[in-house]
């Protein structure tokens, strides 16, 4: 895991967003032993627990969970993402995972605000719809994700 | 392939489940121990983390990352829901964490074939739509899911 301390960059609100705003997160390198680790907790199947029984399985090798590399996203998203005011906090996701992660594999996301909606009911916030593509070393997109996500305001609406 | 069965009961094939079929998993007893572990590694944000930094936050309290949730959830399908030949293996999925998963849950996933389609390139397989409802101990909703999951096919097609 990367071990850098959380960012001490200035807290973004929702005013502090746009729609099209890119970033780009630190990175992950990822290994067979993180693999078979997170698998034996959460995802037991031969092709994420064990390279020679994953052999014959439909990857071809060991591979990673696609809830893995969804948890990988979030922790380099909350790292090294936007520094959201009150925390990085999903309603929910849409998920895919195009092409299988490896052994090795280094995972960077590249984010980008698609939408940004103020709460009627509740002044003080709103969400935005972010998507991030997790990408290999080979720029190579592992998993798209789109996420409506909360935002505080800095200011009450009138 | 690998088809070494996880637990005795025979495999599901595409030609065995149909649309409308449901099942339930077994459950899963959630504490703060492993939510702040989940979210030590993965998502580090001080409503997973810490009880006491948790009650000035949106929650009020300890809760779990949505993506412990989908994580648990995975492992319960694997371990107890349908027993899929060549494992469960998903293409995508789109999740929704309506209400907070706190310690002391007891997780439990209710599933439903929503869809079954055969592939035309691959005779081979075919995929269904899965939709799964984790619930708790008081038969709240924490968790939708619908998946696109891989079906492999006892016969091949004409």
């Amino acid at each position: 895991m990367n071990d850098e301390p959380l960012n001490s960059e200035p807290l973004v609100y929702l005013e502090d967003v746009s729609v099209g705003q890119r970033f780009v997160t630190g990175s992950h390198v990822l290994d067979a032993e993180q693999i078979k680790a997170f698998a034996a907790q959460f995802d037991p199947q031969p092709f994420h627990l064990d390279a020679d029984a994953a052999k014959s399985t439909i990857f071809g090798g060991l591979v990673a969970s696609g809830w893995h590399t969804a948890a990988i996203t979030m922790r380099l998203l909350v790292e090294s993402g936007l520094h959201l005011a009150g925390g990085v906090i999903g309603l929910g996701a849409t998920l895919k995972w195009p092409r299988p992660v490896r052994p090795g594999d280094v995972l960077t996301v590249h984010g980008e605000v698609r939408e940004i909606t103020r709460s009627r009911s509740s002044p003080d916030r709103g969400t935005m719809q972010l998507s991030a593509e997790t990408r290999n070393q080979n720029g190579e997109v592992v998993q798209t994700f789109v996420s409506t996500v909360l935002l505080r305001r800095r200011r009450l609406a009138n």
